[in-house]
C-alpha cells in the first residue's frame, strides 16, 4: 500500500513541512530509514539521525525544529510516538483477516461458536465450549471442554487451554501459551509426593495479552485470576491461585509462585521471581532478575535478590566489586589498631 | 454433584459438629468460602477465617476447638489437608474420562496401543511406538518413532516426544512439554560451532510429572534419566545426560546444565540454575534463584548465586543494602587511624 | 549396525592398538562403557576410567599412552573428541530420513515446496509460503503466510512460525519454538496499555539452531535478526528488534530484551538477562545468571547481576558470606577507635 505525506498528514491531523506528494509504502526506524519509508522521532537522543536518515517521511513532535537542513518531509503531530502507533494500527487493520472454519479442524457438536469466528485447521474445540463473535482460533490450538472464550479474542497457533478456563473479550494469546495446566501441588508422605488434584480453573479478564510459551496454571480450587488489561510477555510462569491486578505488566521469563497476589499497575522486569503467598502492592516497580520474598507495600521500587529499594540497589552494586579490597582494608585496620593499643599501653 | 456433610464424614471417617444434612457442591478456600462449598482449615494462621467463612462445611483437624461460635458445620478428621486431598481426588475421579481413538488422529500401523487407550484428534503416533493400557494421548501430541509409553500415562495436548524416548507408568506430561530434543552440543572449530549429533534418549521412570512447556533434552549418547517420583514444574530445562534422583522436586523455571547429577529427595526453588557436570547430594534444599557452581554435599541447604549456606545467605542479605554505609565508615576509620598515628608519633 | 575396530579405524584414519576384529554396535561414555560399545577419552581427568571401562573400543588422542593394561581396543586419532563427533555424524546419517507429504497435512495451494521436502501430518503451510529443497517440516508445525524457508531446514514437531518470517538454509528449529510472535510493545495512556502493532518480522540467517520452546519475537518494524551460525538452547527469549551476531551461542533460559545488539562469537551462560537497547561487544563471555544493564566492550568477561569482571566476581563472592562478620568487625573497630581517641585526649 502506498500513501503520500498529504494522506498521512490528513489521517493524523498533522502539519507537513516539505513535499506533500512524497510516497511511502513501509515503516522504518529513523536510524535504518530507506527511501519509500516513514520513520518517527520521539526520543531526543535520536535527534541526530534526522539529518542523515534516508526515510522519505519522518513523524516529529509539534515542537521539533531542525537545526540543519533535513531531506525528509516532516509531519508535525502532537505526539510522534502515538501517531506512529496509530499508523501501525491502520497498516495492521488493512492486513487480510482469517475467516471461516477450515476443514480438518475438530469442533465438538456441543460447542457454540459466535458469528464470524475463524477456526484454523487442526484446531480442537472441545465439548460445551463457547466462543464469542469475531474470535480467531488459529491452527493447532486446543480448547478443552467447557472453556468459555469472549468476543474478538485471538488464540494463535498451538495455544493450549485446559478444560473449564475462561478467556475474556479482546484477549490475545500467543503461540504455545498454556492456560490451565495443573498447579504444582503435592502432599509429601514418607518422602514421596502425592498429587493434589487441581480442580479450579484460570480466568483471564478482558484485554489480557499472554506471550508465547507463557504458562498460567489452574487453581487447586477457585480460580487463578488475571485481571483486565494485564500484559504478559513470553515464557512467564504464573502458578496456581495467583491473582494479578489490573494493568500490571511483566517482561519475559518472570515467575510467580502459588497464591501470590499482585496489585494494579505494577511493572515487573524480566526474570523476576515472586515467592508463594506474597502480596505486592499496586503500582510497584520491580527491577529485572529481582527475587521477592516478603510482602511489598504499594508503590515500592525494588531490585535485587532478595529485593530492596532500587536506589540502594545501585549504590550497593557499585560496592560489591570492591569487597575484596574492603576485606583487606578492614583487616589491615584491625591490625593497626592493635598496634596503636600496644603503643598506648 | 451434591453431597451432605454426613456423606462426606462417612467417606472420610470423620466426626460431624453441626448439621449433618447441609449440602455442598463445590470446594472453596476458607477465606473465599461461599454457601454450598466445603473448605478446610489446616494452617493455624488461617484460624480466624473459620468464624467468618460463608462455607457450609469446614474440614478441621481433630484437635481443633473453636473459641467462638462457628456457623459452618465442622467435620473433624485426623489431618484436614490430607482429607481435602482425598475429597479432591474423589471429585476428580468422578470427572468424565476421555476414551477411544478420535478420528483425524495419526496412528502408525506399526504402533502398538494397549487396552483402553485414548488418542485425541491430531495426535501423531509414530512407527513402532508402544503405548500401555489406560494411557491418554491428548490432541496434537506428538509421539516420535520407537517411543515407549507405560500404563496409565497422561500426555496432555501438544506434548512433543522425540524418537526413542521412554516414559514410565503413571507419568503425567503437561501441555507443551518437549521430551528428547537434541542436547546443546557443538564442537567449535575456527570460531564456528559444528553440531554434535545427539543419539541418546530420555528416560522417565514411573510417577514422574512434567510441567507445561518444560524441556528435557536427549543425551548425546546413553540417556538423560529422570528417576521415579520426580516432579517438575513448568518451564524447566533439563539438559542432556542429566540424572535426576528419585522424588526430587523442582519449582518452575529451574535450569539444569549438561551431565549434572542430582540425588534423591532434593527440593529446588524456582529459577535455580545448576552448572554442568555438578553433583548435588540427596536431600539438598536449594533456595529460589540460586546458582550452583560446585558439588554440593548431601543434605545441603543453600541459597544465593553462587550459593552458600542458607542461614548465612539471609544474614548477608541484610548487610548488602548497608554496603555503601560500610564503605564510607571504613574509609572514615582509616582516616581517623591515620590521624591517631600522627598524634602518637 | 555393527562395525569392527578395523572398519572404524579405516574411517577415521586412526591407528589400532589391540584387537582389530572386536565389534561394537553402540556408543557409551567411558565411565558407562558396556560390551559392544565404543567410548572416547579426551579430557585427561577421565583417564582413570580407561583402565576399568567395559567398552570394547576407546578412541584416544594420538599422544595417549596407558600406564597400566587396558582391556579395550584403542583407536588412536589426532583428536578423540572430533573423531567421536565424526562417528556420531556417521551414525546419524544412517538413520531413516522422513520423506514425502503425509496425508492430513495442510498445504496452501499457493505455497511452493522444493524437491524432496517432508511435510508431516497436521503440519500447516500457509499462503505464499516458500520452502527450499530437502527441508523437513515435522507434524503439527505451523508455517504462517508468506514465510520463506531455505534449503535443508529442519522444523521439528509443533514449531510455530508467524507470517512473513525468513528461515535460512540449514537451520534447525526444535519442537515448540515460536518464531515471530508479537514483540512486547505498548503505549501507556492513563494507566492502560495499548498495543503497538508489531509489523516487522524475524530473520534467521543460515545454520542457526533454535532450542525447544525458545521464543524469538518479530520486530515492531524492520527485522529481529539472528545471524549465521548462532546457536540458541532451550527456553530462550529474544525480544523484538534484537540483532544477534554471527556464531554467538546462548545456554538455556537466557532472556534478551528489546533492541539489544550482540556482537559475533559471544558466549552467554544459562539464565543470563540482557537489558533493552544494550550493545554487547563481539567475543564477550557472560557468566550464567548475569544481568547486563550497560553496554559491554568487545571481549568482555563478566558475571553477576549487575555484571562486573568475572575475576572480581569470584573474589567478591567469597567475601559475601563473610559480610555479617565484617559488619560486626567494622563496628567493633569503630568503638575501639573511639576509646583510643578518648585515651589520647
Amino acid at each position: 500500500m502506498t500513501f503520500t505525506a498529504q494522506q498521512i498528514a490528513d489521517f493524523l491531523k498533522g502539519e507537513i513541512v516539505g513535499n506533500p506528494d512524497v510516497e511511502v509504502d513501509n515503516f522504518a526506524k529513523i536510524e535504518e530509514g530507506k527511501p519509500r519509508t516513514i520513520a518517527f522521532l520521539s526520543n531526543p537522543k535520536y535527534t541526530h539521525y534526522i539529518y542523515e536518515t534516508k526515510a522519505d517521511i519522518v513523524l516529529v513532535n509539534r515542537d521539533f525544529t531542525p537545526d540543519k537542513p533535513v531531506s525528509a518531509t516532516l509531519i508535525k503531530v502532537p505526539d510522534a510516538y502515538a501517531a506512529l502507533a496509530a499508523l501501525l494500527e491502520l497498516a495492521n487493520s488493512l492486513a487480510p483477516v482469517k475467516k471461516g472454519i477450515e476443514e480438518m479442524s475438530f469442533v465438538s457438536p456441543s460447542a457454540k461458536l459466535g458469528e464470524n469466528v475463524y477456526v484454523g485447521a487442526f484446531a480442537y474445540i472441545g465439548e460445551q465450549v463457547e466462543i464469542g463473535r469475531d474470535a480467531k482460533i488459529y491452527p493447532q490450538a486446543y480448547i478443552g471442554d467447557n472453556v468459555k472464550i469472549g468476543n474478538n479474542v485471538t488464540i494463535y497457533a498451538g495455544v493450549k487451554i485446559y478444560h473449564g478456563c475462561v478467556i475474556g473479550d479482546n484477549c490475545i494469546l500467543h503461540a504455545g501459551a498454556v492456560i490451565g495446566a495443573d498447579g504444582f501441588g503435592f502432599s509429601k508422605q514418607e518422602g514421596i509426593y502425592h498429587k493434589i488434584p487441581q480442580i479450579g480453573n484460570v480466568v483471564l479478564e478482558e484485554e489480557v495479552e499472554v506471550g508465547a510459551n507463557t504458562t498460567i496454571d489452574r487453581a487447586v480450587m477457585g480460580s487463578t485470576i488475571i485481571r483486565k488489561g494485564v500484559k504478559l510477555d513470553n515464557l512467564i510462569q504464573i502458578a496456581h491461585n495467583c491473582e494479578i491486578g489490573r494493568n500490571t505488566v511483566m517482561a519475559a521469563q518472570v515467575g510467580i509462585a502459588g497464591s501470590a497476589k499482585l496489585g494494579e499497575g505494577c511493572v515487573l522486569g524480566g526474570q523476576v521471581g515472586i515467592g508463594g503467598h506474597i502480596t505486592i502492592g499496586s503500582h510497584s516497580q520491580i527491577g529485572a532478575q529481582s527475587g521477592i520474598i516478603s510482602n511489598t507495600p504499594e508503590g515500592s521500587e525494588v531490585m535485587g535478590s532478595p529485593a530492596y529499594p532500587v536506589k540502594n540497589f545501585f549504590k550497593s552494586s557499585i560496592i560489591i566489586p570492591k569487597l575484596p579490597d574492603m576485606y583487606r582494608q578492614l583487616n589491615a585496620l584491625e591490625k593497626e589498631i592493635r598496634e596503636l593499643k600496644k603503643q598506648l599501653s
